[in-house]
């Protein structure tokens, strides 16, 4: 899958479930994913790990316990490892690129999280 | 840096000089890296470290010794480890968004390379 390109706009069209990210490449031992999300994640941290937001289209609230911080289009923010956070995409479907450690579970708990798939 | 949001069009208008990178975030030990580009880089290959290349404006050739992947803009690719590789931009600028691991020098080589500012 790293041998050859990927374009998102394509990988995003073969799907269409929210909160489902799907891995598109792999780097350094993280995952390249996709995802498309709408309303509400969970309030959620990952103590090991930052993690990566990307908005490649809409519009994504990033909730902090303190503040909000709200990502457009080309916009791109890192929560810091152990912050608790939570997603929401207000005004419809959001879609993002993300960057996290191999298998990591996106609600930092494997109880609770929704597996991402290579596509 | 990494406690607010980062907007890549209003970074990449800060400057304007090409091949110098620009470190716009950190991530997990690795650097979120924004590059204008034009003309051939050259050849090189980064022995510990895969390279992820996101092309943000323009079209990029990357080319490998047996052959050549063109990306578009909202195309990626991930170089892997001791590949070696030429980045080259024959229609004119390219504006990227590159990952690498922190302190890494853009050739691989320190001799030869451009170091990465924070921006």
């Amino acid at each position: 899958m790293t041998a050859g390109k990927v374009n998102l706009a394509e990988k995003l069209a073969s799907f269409s479930d929210h909160w489902a990210p799907r891995i598109v490449a792999h780097y350094n031992d993280h995952e390249i994913r996709l995802v498309k999300v709408d309303g509400e994640f969970i309030w959620h941290r990952h103590e090991e790990t930052d993690e990566l937001f990307l908005v490649l289209e809409g519009i994504l609230d990033i909730e902090f316990r303190d503040r909000v911080i709200v990502l457009n289009p080309g916009e791109l923010m890192v929560v810091p490892r152990g912050t608790e956070h939570r997603p929401v995409a207000r005004a419809g479907e959001v879609k993002l690129l993300l960057i996290d450690p191999r298998d990591m579970p996106n609600t930092g708990d494997e109880a609770t999280a929704t597996k991402a798939i290579e596509i």
